[in-house]
C-alpha cells in the first residue's frame, strides 16, 4: 500500500471506509465480480466475533451442525414469499463432473429450504422439539452493487434454525436471539444498537415477523446488523415438519431463523473508526495491545527488546492478546501510525529511557495525542493494561451511544423530518401503512429501519399522514 | 431408527459403518445425491478435531483467512497437471441473477489457484515471506461413488496455503504440517498413522512431492487420513508470485498446501468402532461421560436426578465434556445401549443403592461387559474420571497399534505379498517404477499408499520385479 493518506470521513466518507478495508488489511478484492477474500486481519476479528456469539448460543442451549451448500433449484420454489425473495438472487450450477445436471442446483443463499426438509425427516414426536441448530457458513446472494463485509456475493454468517411445538415457544426464540444480538453488540463490539421489529415491507421473505438490531454508523446512516425471524407455519408447511403431539395428534412445527453476517464488521468499522483509521473495540480486537520498541544503537536495541519481550509474556499469561513490533528498517513513527490505521486499541512504547526509569509509556488510541498517553511503571503492568482495555471498551461504547443520540431527532413536523435523516435517524410514529412507509422512502430515501422494542409513548400522529398511531420507528437512510 | 441391531463388523463392514453414521447421528443424507449433512453430534466431534489442529495451526505461526467459494474457470486451467486432475470433478456455474455468465464459475474444489491469484498480488519483496495461511472451508469435488464421510461431493476440510522463499523452507513447511497431522492423529485421535510420502502416481494434481498419513481401519483397509504437498514453483509460475530478493532480483515463490478432512472422522469411526457402535477417543469425543441415573419410586427419581446433577456439575468444573441422561419413558438398558453405539468413552451409573452407599459405577465403553466396570466413591470422583479418561484414550491407541501391527505384513515373496493385501498392508520393497505399481493394483487391488519416512533397512529387491530397491512402501487396498 503506498503510504498516502487516508480521505478524511467527512472528505468521503464511503471512499475512507473503502480504502481502509484495503489497507488495514482486513479484506480485498477477489477475481469474482463483487466477491470478497477475508485477509487474516479480518478473520481473525470474526473469529473472535465468533467465539462470543458462539459461547451465547451454546449457553442457551443451542447445538452446530453442518448442511450441504447446494440445494434443488425446486426446493426455493416450496414457500412462496420466499422465492419470490431469492430466486432473483441466485448462483445456479448447471453443469457437474462434465455433464449438464438433470435438476439445476443452487448455491445457498439461506438455508431455510434445506434444513426444512431434514427437519421433516428428524422431527417425529413432542420429544424431537426444540431443535435448536445453528450453522457457521458462508452464503451467495447474487447482489448487483457491492461494497467489501457490507454487500459482497458471497458472506459469511451464522444461520440458526429452530423448530418449536408452539406459537409462543418460536416466538421466545425468536426475541431470546434478539436479546443475544443486542447484548453482544453492545458488551462485545461496544455498538449501540437498537432492538425492534422491521415493518412488514422490510421482512425477510418468508417471515411472519422479522426483529432486527439497527446501529447507526459514522455518517449518520443506518446498518441493520443482525436479524432474528419468527417464521411461524410457513416453512413448516411448505416441506411439511411435523410432530405428534401428546394426545397422538399431528401438527405443523413453528419454525424461526436467525442470522449475524461479517457486515457486522463494516459496523465496527464504520461506527468506531477515525480520520486515523480502524478502532478497534477491546473485547474483539485481534491484538489488544501492540508493544513498540524504540533504540538506537545495536545495544539499545537488544536491550530493549529483551524487555518488551518480557513484558508481552507476562501481558499474554494474563490472557491478553499481545504482540511486539520488531520489523526492521521501520521508524517508530511509521509503526505509530500502521498500528493506529489498524486500530490496535492500546499501544506501549518502550525505549532506552522507559528502561532505566521502569517504566513505559501508552497510548490509547481512543484517545488521539497526549490526552491518552500516560507513564506508568513496568511493575505490575498487567493490571494496569486489563483496567485500560476496559476503560477504553467502556469509552468506546460511551463515545458511539453520544453520538447515537446526538443525531436522533424526534421531529415533530414531516419537514424536520427530512431534516433528521439527511445526517441521522428520525424517531417518529409511523400509522403503519405501508403507503406512508414507501411515500417517505422515495421522498427522503430514508427507509423504516424498525420499531424499537423501547417505546416511550403510547399513541401520537402518523409523521406523513396524520393519522393516529401507536408506535414510533426509527427512520434512516441505511446500507 | 427403528430399534434394531446393527450388522457386526465381520458380517458386513461397509453396511456396519453406512448404518451406524445414520443411526449415532453423526451425518445424514442430503437431498441432493453425494451431499451429507453433517448432525450436531457428527460436527461437535469435528468442532473438536478442529480445535485440536488450530491450536497446533497456530503455534507453529499459521493464521487463518477466507478465500471465495468461487472460481474463474479458466484459474483452474493455469497450471497444467492440476487442471487434467481436477476438471473431470468440477461444479460449474454458469447463471447468476438470472442472467447467464461470460465466464463460468466453478465452485472451489481445492484453492490452490485462487490463493496462488492472490498471494501475488500481496507478495513483494523478500520481507513478506513466508506467508502461512489457512482456511477452513468446505469444498465440492464430482465424486460418483460416495459414501459419508469418506467421499462426498461436498466436504469440510482445512487447506492451509504457504509460499516460501526457498525450496528447503518449503519442504520443511510440507514436512512440518505432516508432523503435526501424525501428533494429531495419534494423540488427540488415538491413530496410529504411518507418515510417508506418496509415489507419483498418487501426488496431488499440480505437486512435485505429496506426503501423506496413512492409517489402518478395522477392516484392514488403508485410509490417506491427511495430506501435505511441496507444490515446488509449480504454481508460483502459473499464477506469477514473485518476490525481490534481498538482492533485489526477482524469484519465484515455492509454495506448499496441505489438508486434513471430515473424512478423518471415518477415520475414527472404522479404527476403534465394535460391533455394538462407535468408540470415541476422549480427546475428542463431544461427550465424554454420560451419567445415567437408576430409579423406580418419584422419591428415588429426585434424589438420583440431585445427585447426578451435582456429580456433572463437579466434572464440568474440571473441564470435561458430561451430560446426564435424564429422558422419561426409556429404561436404563435402552439407555446405556444408545450411549455405547454413540461411543461416550464412559458411563456412570447411579440409583438409591449407590447414594446409600455413596458410590458410583463406573463403565468403560472400550471394556465391555464386567471387565470394563467398577465402583468408586463419589468422594473425589472427578480425578478418578479424568485419569481413567486418559487411561481409556492411550488403551484404545495401544489396541488401534496392535490390530495394526499383526495385520501388516512383510512378505518375502509375491505370493506372500497378496495374500498380506487380502486383509491388512505389506510392508515391501518397491523399484520405484510406475508400471509396477500399476500391475500390483491390477493384479491385487492394493495401492502403493506411501514409502514411510521410517525405513529399517535400506536395500533390497522388488516385490514385483526383483529389481535392486531401497526403500520399502506400505502396499493396501483403500479407501
Amino acid at each position: 500500500m503506498p503510504d498516502q493518506k487516508l480521505p478524511t470521513r467527512a472528505e468521503d466518507f464511503s471512499e475512507w471506509y473503502n480504502q481502509l478495508v484495503l489497507r488495514a488489511e482486513l479484506a480485498d478484492y477477489a477475481p469474482v465480480r463483487g466477491c470478497m477474500i477475508v485477509r487474516p486481519y479480518g478473520w481473525a476479528l470474526w473469529e473472535n466475533i465468533q467465539q462470543a456469539l458462539d459461547r451465547r448460543f451454546k449457553a442457551t442451549g443451542h447445538v452446530n451442525a453442518a448442511f450441504p451448500l447446494l440445494i434443488p433449484r425446486s426446493f426455493i420454489e416450496k414457500e412462496q414469499s420466499h422465492v419470490a425473495g431469492f430466486s432473483p438472487e441466485l448462483a445456479v450450477v448447471t453443469i457437474g463432473g462434465g455433464e449438464k445436471l438433470e435438476e439445476p442446483l443452487v448455491i445457498r443463499p439461506t438455508s431455510e429450504t434445506i434444513i426444512g426438509h431434514a427437519y421433516s425427516k428428524w422431527i417425529q414426536s413432542y420429544r424431537d422439539l426444540p431443535v435448536l441448530i445453528n450453522q457457521w457458513n458462508s452464503v451467495v446472494r447474487w447482489e448487483l452493487r457491492t461494497k467489501l463485509f457490507l454487500r459482497t456475493l458471497e458472506f459469511f454468517w451464522q444461520e440458526g434454525h429452530t423448530a418449536h411445538a408452539t406459537l409462543a415457544e418460536a416466538e421466545a426464540e425468536t426475541r431470546q436471539m434478539l436479546e443475544i444480538y443486542t447484548d453482544f453488540a453492545i458488551n462485545e463490539a461496544a455498538i449501540p444498537v437498537i432492538p425492534g421489529r422491521k415493518s412488514a415491507s422490510e421482512r425477510f421473505a418468508g417471515a411472519d415477523q422479522t426483529y432486527s438490531i439497527e446501529a447507526m454508523m459514522g455518517d449518520g446512516k443506518a446498518l441493520q446488523s443482525g436479524t432474528s425471524h419468527n417464521l411461524g407455519q410457513n416453512f413448516a408447511k411448505a416441506f411439511s415438519i411435523r410432530y405428534l403431539d401428546r394426545e397422538g395428534v399431528l401438527q405443523y412445527c413453528w419454525t424461526t431463523s436467525w442470522g449475524l453476517s461479517t457486515r457486522f464488521i463494516g459496523a465496527i468499522i464504520m461506527v468506531h473508526g477515525d480520520d486515523q483509521g480502524l478502532i478497534l473495540p477491546p473485547r474483539l480486537a485481534p491484538t489488544q495491545v501492540v508493544i513498540v520498541p524504540i533504540y538506537k544503537t545495536d545495544e539499545e536495541k537488544a536491550q530493549v527488546f529483551e524487555a518488551a519481550r518480557k513484558m508481552r509474556d507476562a501481558l499474554v499469561v494474563e490472557g491478553l492478546r499481545v504482540r511486539t513490533d520488531e520489523r526492521e528498517g521501520s521508524s517508530p513513527g511509521f509503526k505509530f501510525n500502521d498500528w493506529e490505521m489498524r486500530g490496535v486499541p492500546l499501544r506501549i512504547e518502550i525505549g532506552p529511557k522507559d528502561l532505566a526509569k521502569g517504566s513505559v509509556v501508552l497510548a490509547r488510541r481512543d484517545k488521539p495525542g497526549k490526552e491518552g498517553k500516560s507513564f506508568q511503571p513496568q511493575q505490575g503492568l498487567p493490571a494496569v493494561v486489563s483496567k485500560l482495555l476496559d476503560e477504553i471498551q467502556a469509552a468506546l461504547l460511551t463515545r458511539a451511544r453520544d453520538f447515537r443520540d446526538a443525531n436522533t431527532k424526534e421531529p415533530k413536523s414531516y419537514d424536520e423530518f427530512k431534516a433528521a435523516v439527511e445526517n441521522g435517524f428520525a424517531l417518529a410514529f409511523w400509522c403503519g401503512d405501508p403507503e406512508c412507509e414507501a411515500k417517505i422512502k422515495e421522498e427522503t430515501k430514508a427507509t423504516m429501519r424498525c420499531i424499537p422494542l423501547a417505546q416511550r409513548e403510547s399513541s401520537g400522529t402518523c409523521i406523513f399522514c396524520g393519522r393516529p398511531s401507536k408506535e414510533k420507528g426509527i427512520f434512516a437512510r441505511a446500507y
